[in-house]
């Protein structure tokens, strides 16, 4: 993960193919920029402590939320409020730019298979 | 600036015109989203307290920095880390997103007439 130069978003999307396994691509003073491809449904979770944003970069991620579905296509964005659960869903592979705190577990308080550190690229 | 619901960067950045004014869309804990418009030079500064990321979402930005320039494309970001001086150009008007702490000055230490309070839209 080079601060140095210019990130350049599609070039660092073809270095990973897995999916739901965040890759830090920067870092805003203890926030980390993270890039993750999703598709399916992810689990229903939230962070007890900190906003977390979604800007989608490709496809369409409906993050299922208790009381309502917000959809984000292309060019979209959306921050989850602490605290509140969310359950990520794809119904094609679609790329996204995540920003939290670094340290901030994928699957917050709800833990299991899919919980993953980020690796950095 | 509702955060109830998905922002859609292009449908925002037709919000507005001015250049050199970041527009803040969206807060994430103590941080701000911010979208800006910029054409030309803007002045040498620094953020002594804090890391700024740019992302270039139309146009290309040169960042120059005391030793050397960055340039970033559509689709590709940059943090600029506190305390590194830096002075943002481009040649043709260019769309960026920002993030950075609510409450950072536009032009960190040097002032001036540049100087401008993001409008929430």
């Amino acid at each position: 993960m080079s601060m140095e130069e210019a990130v350049n978003l599609d070039e660092r999307f073809a270095q990973f193919t897995d999916q739901w396994s965040p890759k830090a691509i920067a870092r805003l003073n203890d926030y980390e920029v993270k890039l993750v491809r999703v598709e399916g449904e992810f689990v229903w979770h939230d962070h007890p402590d900190t906003d977390e944003l979604f800007l989608v970069l490709d496809g369409e991620l409906v993050i299922q939320l208790r009381d309502r579905d917000v959809t984000l296509h292309r060019g979209e964005l959306f921050v989850v409020p602490r605290g509140v659960e969310h359950c990520p869903t794809a119904a094609e592979e679609t790329l996204v730019l995540l920003i939290e705190p670094r340290g901030t577990p994928n699957t917050g308080d709800a833990g299991g298979e899919l919980t993953t550190e980020p690796i950095e690229i």
